[in-house]
């Protein structure tokens, strides 16, 4: 045997159970196929995973979007890492388009977790070497991270949306509240639009008068932007406040389409004419409707991925991604 | 102020969601009152907690078993686990009547998780100060903690069930597998009984054949040991063995009542005549069934907690219950 | 000897150089006298540390800014933190009334540092147990520690200037950029008034134009809201923008007065009538001026101390002084 | 200088002091030559420890047994592992043939280690980055690291011998004691015979009587079948409990030959005819006697280096392994 | 059930093997008795512990010297603490008055371990709470440890030797090589003499020539200061360079006596008058001769542990000792 | 895309800023451009850092002195660190010509902190892969980590100036105090001369009587030797005892010209001929005086950090560098 060796630690890209389709999306914009384990579920909700090829010195890449069942998704790719590390991977490498619990990420009253913190420790103590993630709740979720995570961005693919339909003209952009002013700001310089904030005073009530509007609306398209729409009551009210105050179309455009609850029907009975969202989610069928556009992110990841994984930047990817998305 | 303090650390034991009836035995027990949190799951499976009073100071007992849905009490316990330690308990100590997930406590094949061992070390890594467990699949369980583990043993309680019901006469203990004859052996040597193991030879197999057994039952009352009964396959197959080989009356006695799938179904058709199993786990209605005796751990785990809390030996409990359990 | 004995941990408070006015009110509310330790600063920067006398077995607190010279600030509570730990402390908690680098707490662009990420970090490898916290400059900097932090809030103590200055009449609280909507939210709900926000697009240029403002505040006395007052550059645009769209009297108020280079120059020159701040940084004679107005937080945080000492509910202590501060 | 580099990462093996014959074996498999250290024992037990060759970006593997003097030879692996971590290996990997205290692996009775957990702890902490072992004693002690464990199994080796020397004839496998059933059973099938148990009580004392053996011995040639003879005590028992239950030969397997305090004398005073063991412990010319058969694992070990070296399957060596030993 | 308690703590002192005449003048100096574990060896080495009453929630102390045989004393003391660790110790410490391997604390040369540092990660990783140790080689091996030190000094018992036996007339402290002038310059002041060296250039040559001696030693008294005598071969080589050069009596004070190998011989061989060691290390009879006075450190560091229970200054101690010691 | 790749691993040196001249002799020696990043510093002392060009995959080396003003620059390298992990550095090492706070390497008193193991720690912590040194303070500061370090020696360089200068004749190399005797030592094998001491009792007080002199220096060259001049009293006072004993020329020869307070006027001042210094701390021209003489380093960590990138023996670069410094 030749006492030295060139490693080259071969692709290894798995799919867990949240969303299939998009991984297939990620895998082919990435140039590999989809490697096999076989994942199964018990009836007391115990997972067995056994990963059927040889991963010994390979960068693995596991793709799981921590969406319903949350818990269960989050064990799945626990599992993963676990059996990935102890398999002698190279390294491990995990893939989040929707990152559950993100929400939970301060102590907003006494006595409460920061269960987004747990995720990132447990991860990071399960010996992940690095994340890839997709429009965080909070920017500052990267700091709970001591691996290097490359933060991925879909507004620029969002905002393509409305220069490909022909949208532009006579936009108001607006933040359906105020902890979501900077993203609703960083979509309205993508489309070259001013502001407005819905008021939202008190969080827990519904707010659809007029003057609840901060910013001026009436005659104009609007686009109200969030990061994720749950139970789409706040949008939905939004959306009817805007209509009061006397928006003409209104659209909803999110990253990540939770959808939970009564979305669907919140959302069909509003004044919103579109629902603009990303694949970062798989929706059943029973959560597809009318209003509803999705924009894949399969692309973007399966690119990042190839970047990561060839050593090359990512940040320029950032670069010409919002450059071709944002071109009139 | 006084510049000095004594410090007290007040005790204060919280029932999460997997088994609260258990929760309040073992409460009653340990002689104090259930502390109050609140604990919400949102439609797409996230776990919202708030514990609702002060725990600054105290020692922190948290009871859950890992039982079914196994990852949804998990990440009710970790999640748990983060809030307690972020507000300021002096110790967090987790009570786990049933640790899911233990059968997966090795590689038995090429690129598998050891799940159990990544419990274990969630747990710590979320701050954990001891361990209470309840027999655990194999003992080597307790050396994937590093902090200190309190295991407790429920075989002199199953014992104490035939003491009780005068059912002492001619029995053989038998072991349904090679894996789990100590166990069977342990059991044994509480009711004074001869052993015997079922020859298992292919586990994915039945065998019903009465020369699988090794050693003699014929005519004999026979005692089936095992720590979990999960669907009860091996359980009814075996119990069907020993009945061919000539056995009389059969039991089956077990820890920890899983019974998934149609494990009821299995035990009820089966020629079991009494299946005696302790409330490590909660079992729904649907799942109670004639044959089954319930004998309840709460009041051990509750005088274990009491004498962790005042610093006493456990050791010394587990050799009172013993001595108690099977004296004729 | 006796074989036993009484726990007791006294509590020991030490000041360090950054800001010790604050430290001696803080002591003096938790009713304790300040500790002695020698710091030395060599001419070279090294920093000697011997604490001169016996804490063996105590409570540590140490109160220190990690204001400027911020680094220096740092390392002073680096380096006694590990002299108190090595003379055997019983627990050491640090009191941060201002948390430098707090805005450096994401990767605002490709291979950034996330400083604010860094010193928590380092703070927990290096033995801390806790931290008391004032006005973090995002809430989810309390995730970038697993210890328990206890996060005061000024904002009651500056709302209660309005009250007791009696200046309630017609107001408009004003954020100046779209990051800090939610404090000024938060202010507006104190002082039952409604909301604007300056909308600062390019974050580099100034922004003097009236129609700058998204919200209406002609003829109305404007309260700009920000964390953190560091150039003041934007504040004195911002208090510009709002007299050109003809609000009256303009307030500044924040809790961090940071104030460097051409801050004291800006304000002064503004048309801002009162800059309101908490003595979390200890300003130097040179950057006082007619303007400011100075509310103690020593108050607040000894009476946190003494709670957390006792182990008593800190978050009652929010509610009670939130009742306090805003009742007309 | 070219500002790239290939990474070549040279493979180096070194040989400690506990088994330096089979780790010549080892690296003829392997296709190296061993590498130079010095290490010297001073009269005190101190032991002083020089690599005499570079290692800088190597892949480094030890070969030690934690055998006779285990503490010694224990200490000797963890000063090595220091000496080539400061050396700037590029990875650690320990092969560990024979793990002493492997049997420390629960705590059987209150206040007792789990030394095998310690060793696994004080590996990892030393910086460890795999291991390689043979036969564990509990397959549960994978578990205890939680960096990639390639288990080797000597079972079909010691099979082959039986194949090769055409004594399959009329076998039964004997489990001596509750415990290890499971590992006769694996023999048993790799021998397609029955399976048989000596009953052992009470695990202190002996057991001769032939009513001690459940399952069916009489006129049957036995195999009893163990991971480690120790002081052979039991074995030699055991061996005597088949002979008066009517066994005709009588042979003992075993993966590592402890053989401590009176081992050989007792066994070459019981009826056993042979006893076949490994080369996992060096065995000292006092230990040799004449019913021994040695099987060595270099072969073995030196292909599994040669696979993980290469990044190739370690699991797909197993069954060829398997098949190669078994095959008529 | 109270909720509420006092926390106690007991003291728990246990001596190990390697010194137990020492461990009993320190219990009996701190007040308390001895308590109980059983410490088994076996014959191929493997030691067994088991901690005979419960010290649950006790401060244990672990009294062990790391002296020959060395390994065997480590792994004792390591077992030891996973023992108390897992049995529920409040704290443990490491009572460590020879602390082996000490002068393994750099790489003299490429690839050498640091053996020194590896074993306080070892006990970090342990799980040690506190470490207090006797004469450390180097005062930086304090620095090998994060837990908190406390470092005892025997020189002013040693020096207190001389002023008990009237031997302060006419002395000059020399120390035997270039590393160790701190130690004797520190002895020289306690017992307010001059200082020579033996200029030792060839650290493995023997050096007896008059002239190899820096500074007056003619006429004189000679006090030769080492911490660690082992071999003897540089003090007694040393004594004869001091004779040539003219010196009266010739004094070799030490802390610690290994006396490995010829030590005892060379000693008695050397114009040395008097070897004043410690009984830091426990030596057997065959290492007494006539030449050696010892100190007892037992009373030292019983009054140390007494103050480390009662949570009183150390320092103060040493303070106390000194005047103690070096009154005329 | 290939599923595989060539590891390739460029190398990227930066240097902070502390020393950019000599960072930049190092790339130079090492044979690469320095790579590029900004480093800006606010009027607070806040550090901002944007590493400008792509390092993902790439070996970074990190040029830092932790030097005047100690805390800023080592903040400065914490912090590159940090970006540089996050941005996915294949791996960090950092190169640190003058270590600060190197002399805090023990408790020297009571409640004392050793700073310099907790920027060991916090390098660490930080993630740091590496490092190199230069002549540490204490040669044990190398087992304050954990991680490799490369410790180079700048003593032969600093020889060579007398072997290029012929002032070899009639040399005694003196130690100023009596930590230092083994620098002294390795000074004077290099200079083939004979050594003494200056008994400096008092730390505090200066010693210039000719008799504090250990050894014969009259009517000979001196040379003084030390690791650090720091504010050169230590070294003027020797200079003056050893012309009152009656040496002719005198030089001091030191690794790190800290150069504090007064420095430059003792030294002009003392009867001291030359000063020979390297460039490991970068003197700004206020502090440059006639006598001074640096010697570079730059070339011999350049050779270093090529040899290392490379993964050959740095070993064999230090004897090759003795060789050719010190032949006439």
């Amino acid at each position: 045997m030749p006492n030295q060796k060139q490693t080259k630690h071969p692709l290894k890209l798995f799919a867990l159970n949240s969303n299939r389709p998009l991984a297939e999306k990620i895998a082919e914009a990435a140039g590999v196929e989809l490697s096999q384990a076989s994942i199964k579920h018990f009836s007391d909700g115990e997972i067995s995973i056994t990963i059927t090829e040889s991963i010994r010195g390979s960068d693995v890449y596991l793709i799981q979007s921590v969406s319903d069942p949350v818990n269960t998704m989050l064990m799945e790719l626990l599992i993963m890492v676990d059996a990935a590390r102890r398999a002698s991977a190279h390294s491990i490498t995990v893939v989040i388009p929707y990152y559950g619990y993100s929400r939970a990420d301060r102590k907003a009253r006494s006595r409460e977790p920061i269960t987004a913190k747990l995720i990132a420790s447990m991860l990071e103590a399960d010996g992940v070497d690095r994340a890839v993630t997709l429009d965080l709740h909070a920017a500052q979720l990267q700091g709970f991270f001591d691996i290097p995570v490359d933060h991925l961005e879909a507004t620029p693919l969002l905002a393509r949306y409305f220069f490909e339909h022909d949208l532009l003209d006579n936009l108001v952009v607006v933040s359906p509240d105020h902890a979501g002013v900077s993203k609703a700001r960083r979509m309205a310089d993508l489309l070259h639009a001013p502001l407005a904030i819905i008021d939202n005073r008190d969080p827990d009530k519904s707010t659809t008068k007029a003057e609840a509007v901060i910013g001026s609306v009436a005659g104009k398209n609007a686009v109200l932007v969030d990061d994720i729409i749950d139970t789409a009551v706040r949008i939905s009210i939004s959306a009817q406040t805007l209509k009061n105050a006397g928006a003409n179309d209104i659209y909803a455009v999110a990253t990540h389409p939770v959808f939970s609850q009564d979305a669907v029907k919140h959302m069909t009975e509003s004044p919103l004419k579109k629902v603009i969202v990303t694949d970062s989610i798989q929706l059943p069928e029973a959560k597809m409707f009318d209003k509803i556009e999705i924009v894949s992110v399969g692309d973007l990841i399966g690119r990042a991925i190839r970047r990561i994984y060839q050593e090359r930047s990512v940040g320029k990817l950032f670069l010409k991604e919002e450059r071709e998305s944002t071109k009139p």
